[in-house]
C-alpha cells in the first residue's frame, strides 16, 4: 500500500485545514497518509522521524511567517539531517504547501525552501500540475486561484478564523495535490 | 536634481501602466525619471546604458513570463555586464517591479532575480516599505493588496486589457514605491 | 526506448562541456539523448520544441550570467509557453545544470529558475542525489565538490578555456546526474 | 555615533568567527557594534529585540543547515514580527552572512531568506559590493573568493575546527562588508 507522509506545522489552525485537505486527497487514491503534526515547541521526535522512512512520498507544510517557513518546521528540517546523512529519504517523491495572510506575501520564498529541503534529501519534487485560474471572472471557488506552479499555496486573511479561510478553491486544490502525489507515488513505486 | 532610471519591458501594455505609475511617483517628489523602455527585440543600446550612469537610483521592471523575467529584460541584464565590470552602478539605490496574470504566479521568482541583479551591480535595494492589506475586507483599491515586501508586485488577469488592469490599488502602490525610492535617493545622495 | 531531451545554451564552450557530460551519462544507461543546443540569437524553432514532446525527461542547462540564466535560454523558456498552455510536458521528469566563473556566484538563483520552469510545465524535478564532498581534503576531482543538492552546478574560472574547466569532478558529477535522470525516467515510464 | 546590530547564531563556532570579523569591520569605521548572539534554544528576549530599535543598520547571520538558516535564527525572525507590525526597523540598512560546509551548498537560499526578512521589515539591503576573485590563480586568501553578490558567504569544511576555517579570504571579506555597511549607515543617517 502506498504511504505518503505529511509533515506540517499549524500556528492558528489555517494550515491544519490545508493539511487535512491534502490528507483527504491522499486517501481518495486509496493510499495511507502518515499525519505528522509538529507541535508548538517545534521538531519531531526520533520515533516520528523513523516512521517517515517507510513512506514513498513526503509532503512538507509550513505557514509563511516573516517571509519563510515557521521556525517550528525549520527545527524539524534541521533534525532531519540525520536522515540526510544516511540518505534514508533518497528518491522518495516530495511536495509542499504553505499558507499566508497576504495574497502573495512571500509564499514563494517558503515554497523554494520546502523544495530545497526535498533536494537536500535527494527527493523527486512533484509540481502542482494545474493551469492557473487567472481570468477576470475567476473566483475563490476555483482550482489554483493563486496561480501556483511549484506546490500548493493558500491564503487566509489576517482576521479570518480557520472556519472562514482558506477558501474553497484552495482546499479543493489541496485535495487535488494530495491525490496527485499519491497517484504518482503508486506509479513510481 | 535627483535622477531615477526606470528600465522595463512591457509585452502587452500592463507593465507599461505600472512603469508609468512608478514614474509618476518619482516625479511627485520633484525628481527626474529616466524612462528606458526595452523593445520587443530585447536589450538597450550603449547610449541608453551610459545614460543610467548618471542616475542615483535604478528601478528594474519586467513581466513574469514562465516563472521569471521576460527574456527581453534579461538581455538587457546580460548586456549590463560591462557596467558590472567597471562598477559603474555601485552604491546606487535599486528597486523592482513585476506583473503577472496570476494572483501569485511565480512573481517572487522574478522579484528575487531583480534583487540579485541589483546586488551584482553592488547596489542598495529599497524594499516596498508598506504593511500588507490582507484582512477579509481588503479590496483591489487598497495599497499593497498583494502583500509584497521585496518590491512592487501587480496582477493583470489573463483576459484583461491594460485599461482594465492592473487595478487601482496596484497602481497607487506603484506611485508610492516610485516616490519612496526618489525620496531615499535624494536623502542618500 | 527512454528519451531524455537536453536543452542548453553555451556562450563560451564551458557549458557545452557540461552538456556533453550529461548526455554521456544519459547514453551510459542505454537511453537516447535529444541534443538541443540554443544558438546565439536565443530560443528554439517550433520543430525543435515539438521534438521535446516525445521525451520522458527534460534537462535544462544555462550558464549563470549576471545572477541568472543567459537570456538566450530564457527566450526558449518564454517560447515554451505554448507547450505550457497545452500541458504537453506535464509529468515529464526534469533536471537542470549551470556553470559560472565564480565558485558560488549566484548559481543558486539560476538553479531556482530552472526548477521553477519545470514546475510551470507540471514536471517532476530530480535532485542531484549525492552527498557533498566538503572535507578539508576534498579536491576538484571529487564528485559533487560544489555541494549542490537541487541539480548540477559547475565552475569554470573567468580566464579558463573549455579545455581547462569545468574540472574533472564537475564533469563526472554531470555524467552521474545524466545517468540518474535516465534511470529514473525508465523506471517512471 | 552610528550603531550597527549584528544578530547571529553559531552552532559550532565557525559562524561566530565570521560575526567577529564583521564586527571588527564595523568598529574599524568608528561605529558601535551591538553583538546579539542567539543561543542554542533560539530567539532573543524582548529586551534584546528592543535594543535593535536604536541601530541604524541590522546585519543578520545564520549558518546554512539543510538548505536554509538554522532554526534558532528563524525563531528570532518569527519573534521579530512585533517589530514588523510597528515598523520599528523600517528604513534601517540591512545585510547578511552565512557559512556552510560545502563550497556552494545552498548558501544562496539562506541569503535570499535573510534579504527577504530585511524586506519584511521595510529595510534597505546593502549588497557585498565587490567583484569576485574567480581566476584560475585565485586562492583562499583572496577577497570575495566565493564570488558572492547579495551578502557575505563563507565556507568551513565539514571536518574543520573554527581555528582552521573559514579561511583568511572569507574573514577579510567579512571585515570589508562590516565596514561597508557601517560607512553607508553613517552616510545615510
Amino acid at each position: 500500500m502506498t504511504k505518503v507522509a505529511v509533515i506540517y506545522f499549524s500556528g492558528y489552525g489555517h494550515n491544519q485545514k490545508v493539511a487535512d485537505a491534502v490528507i483527504e486527497g491522499i486517501k481518495s487514491e486509496g493510499a495511507e497518509a502518515l499525519d505528522l503534526k509538529i507541535g508548538q515547541d517545534g521538531g519531531l521526535d526520533d520515533a516520528q522521524l523513523d516512521k517517515i522512512d517507510s513512506a514513498q512520498a513526503i509532503i512538507y507544510g509550513a505557514p509563511t511567517y516573516m517571509g519563510g517557513p515557521a521556525w517550528q518546521f525549520k527545527k524539524f528540517a534541521d533534525q532531519s539531517s540525520k536522515k540526510w546523512f544516511t540518505r534514508a529519504w533518497q528518491d522518495k517523491l516530495g511536495g509542499g504547501f504553505t499558507v499566508s495572510a497576504s495574497q502573495v506575501g512571500d509564499k514563494g520564498q517558503t515554497m523554494a525552501y520546502l523544495q530545497t529541503l526535498a533536494s537536500q534529501h535527494g527527493q523527486i519534487w512533484v509540481s502542482l500540475g494545474l493551469l492557473p485560474s487567472n481570468s477576470l471572472a475567476a473566483s475563490e471557488d476555483d482550482l489554483n486561484r493563486r496561480g501556483g506552479s511549484v506546490g500548493l499555496m493558500a491564503t487566509a486573511p489576517s482576521d479570518s478564523s480557520p472556519e472562514q479561510a482558506p477558501f474553497k478553491g484552495d482546499l479543493e486544490t489541496a485535495k487535488f495535490y494530495g491525490a496527485r502525489i499519491a497517484k504518482l507515488a503508486a506509479k513510481f513505486a
